[in-house]
């Protein structure tokens, strides 16, 4: 998603910075000094303008949220949801999802969510997908053991590659939907804004996969 | 499918011993036999009226194609394409797949094709279904070690289960595709009479699973 810069994106965010963080190196170790309780972290990479994870932080009081953003004029928008709704468990940062496992200790984290990022559907252009084994590798390293990556997408390609990718990774998925908006699963489905655009147009792919076995 | 009893079926199946096969069991280990070349042995499970598996036996010599079918009336429809077509590289099983672990020795198959294969929707039906865990312990015991399980359906439930199955069994994907009819994979596609059917009416899915890693 390429947005216009935002003139307005430096000040607001300055003027805000109980909402977000710009220097996260800072924060390793601390995040939980961000939030009022101490409680399981979920973050979102690539979080757009943020509908989702306001969405999540109001549904789930017992959960501290971060939405990571790459893009200054994007996660600007996101602030301004999070302003309005002024919540003590939701945080945005301003950074690259490539680093979280600089930003996030070893098994720190309970869930990572990944809502329609980017295809990069040039081949050569694969280790960018945030699906790739690289970002896996950290993501191993920051998720707690029987904790998922959730993912969903309406791009055919990245879904098809993700799910080769996860399995010989060695992850297992737990639920997988080819159709998430004619499944049991939507009941407590949090729409994201590219979902909403795209779901009149094609099939919602999910999946939620784990990095270990879970004990039936 | 269902099909009508075929009160012809007993007499042509008779009347064609050279292409079909209805004691399985006597012909253990001497599946050879049943064609002019020793070469690698293919199967089909679930062969339906046969459109796939006579279509691929023609366009490769090079490959002995067994087409196993439980419906005697079914079969027998494949069997009339199968004597119309006579090749020497094509033979059909009149048995139960659920067998397969005892009809071939181990590790003596080169691919199994299911295709379309009955989706058993309820729950408590699961383990008829043809991607199951038990049917994947015996694929695992005659599929050679670097040859794969290839399934095709349009059927979406039973392509999550069985895409979820494949990968907690430990299977590692080599190809899939969500939408085989717009993909890259079209240019060897050979349709079966399900697909012919179905292909305009929604996505076709295709895996191919295999047991081990392939080396890179
Ligand atoms: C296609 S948009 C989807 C936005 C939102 N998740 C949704 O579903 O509506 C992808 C977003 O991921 C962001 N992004 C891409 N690569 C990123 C990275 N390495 N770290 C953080 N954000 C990233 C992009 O800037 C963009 O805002
Ligand atoms: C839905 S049809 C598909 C036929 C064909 N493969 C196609 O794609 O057109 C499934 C077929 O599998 C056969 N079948 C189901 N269970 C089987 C089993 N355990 N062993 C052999 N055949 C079986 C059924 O009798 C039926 O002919």
């Amino acid at each position: 998603m390429r947005v216009r810069n935002k003139p307005w994106a430096d000040d607001y965010i300055r003027d805000h910075q109980d909402y977000i963080v710009e220097d996260a190196e800072n924060w390793v170790g601390k995040w939980s000094e961000r939030f009022t309780k101490k409680q399981p972290i979920h973050i979102e990479i690539g979080t757009g303008k943020g509908q989702f994870i306001v969405e999540m932080a109001k549904q789930h009081p017992e959960i501290n949220f971060i939405g990571i953003e790459i893009q200054k004029s994007v996660i600007a928008i996101a602030l301004k949801k999070v302003v309005a709704a002024d919540l003590p468990n939701l945080q945005l940062v301003h950074t690259d999802g490539a680093d979280v496992d600089t930003l996030f200790g070893k098994h720190e984290i309970d869930t990572i969510y990944l809502n329609f990022s980017d295809p990069w559907p040039k081949k050569r252009h694969a280790k960018r997908r945030l699906t790739s084994p690289k970002f896996l590798d950290s993501y191993k390293t920051i998720l707690k053991t029987d904790a998922p990556v959730v993912f969903k997408t309406d791009n055919r390609g990245l879904f098809e590659y993700s799910l080769i990718t996860f399995n010989n990774y060695g992850m297992y998925f737990d639920m997988l939907s080819l159709d998430l908006h004619n499944s049991e699963y939507m009941e407590d489905n949090v729409e994201t804004e590219y979902e909403h655009k795209f779901s009149a147009k094609g099939p919602i792919y999910k999946v939620e996969a784990y990095f270990n076995k879970k004990e039936d």
